[in-house]
């Protein structure tokens, strides 16, 4: 890990792909999720190169995503399976799959959530689950917890979370620049 | 990118993996969530080299996540907006909020959402739009959708989505040994 920025970072977004943010990890959890265990397994579904398997689900283990353990004595042979905080990590695939059937599927989804029952497919949205209300409209906005720094507390203090997406247009060139050149002098 | 074999891939978490699936670029979609849109903007939040930070948001703009607009013709200055494709990532970051939230974070949150009006914390769940019921309990499982090809239609078969997670306990070692063993012969 190169990026000695991201050690200082409260916010958890940063904390969360400090362990994750790799197409190859997310994508193993994503296989784990689906019921894979075994090194053979996540090889042949992701194509990737030994070497690099072995790095990435490392770094899961470290990271407490997957818990490895050995199945087989003589040969030697282990499994990775999600831990809690691994099982954890499932909205996000689930957000990202949404996100990738609408945007980047345009012969169609080729995977989908289905009601087990019913067969009815499932349309994800992110709520709060005490109201049921939606948490991605200009409802809910972003706010300081109580471990928050001083840092966090003047980037989150500038944020226009909820407000950006709930704006139709954006403002016209000449106005943004007034506006910025206003701020500027006063 | 040197992974030829996401291009395969029909799986929508690859393929929108394949635009974001790196750290800096699911940060700078984070940062424009939260209204910023300038190049000095998103360098001063996420402390990242000026050319990482030039190729991330070549690649977020070639991918329809952000448009390039030009604000200042003298000198000429250029801001970067969230498209639609890039409002629609905002479930994936709260999802990931969620995960660094309770995983990440020992000393308490330092971000939250709450609710505008009364200041709740929200608890982020993702549901089904329609019957508001939770996408990552076992009621829910995945299935292939029409533009499912073989590959993919294999891999969902042998899928246990939903149901590795509503098992309370993994099987003791000794018992999933037998199961594999048992298998093989049959």
């Amino acid at each position: 890990m190169k990026h000695k920025s991201f050690g200082k970072m409260q916010c958890p977004v940063a904390r969360g792909l400090e362990r994750v943010g790799e197409w190859w990890s997310m994508l193993i959890i994503r296989d784990a999720l689906h019921g894979m265990t075994r090194f053979d397994q996540f090889e042949e579904s992701l194509g990737i190169a030994p070497n690099m398997l072995t790095r990435r689900l490392g770094a899961l283990v470290k990271a407490g995503v997957l818990e490895k353990h050995r199945y087989s004595d003589r040969p030697p042979r282990y499994e990775y399976v999600l831990t809690e905080r691994g099982r954890d990590f499932q909205p996000v695939i689930v957000a990202m799959q949404a996100w990738g059937n609408k945007h980047f599927a345009p012969e169609g989804a080729s995977v989908l959530l289905v009601h087990a029952k019913t067969g009815a497919t499932a349309d994800p949205v992110m709520v709060d689950r005490k109201t049921g209300r939606p948490l991605t409209g200009p409802e809910y906005v972003v706010a300081p917890g109580p471990a928050a720094g001083e840092a966090t507390r003047r980037k989150l203090a500038s944020s226009t979370w909820g407000v950006t997406h709930a704006a139709s247009a954006p403002l016209a060139p000449f106005e943004r620049h007034s506006i910025r050149k206003s701020k500027v002098r006063s």
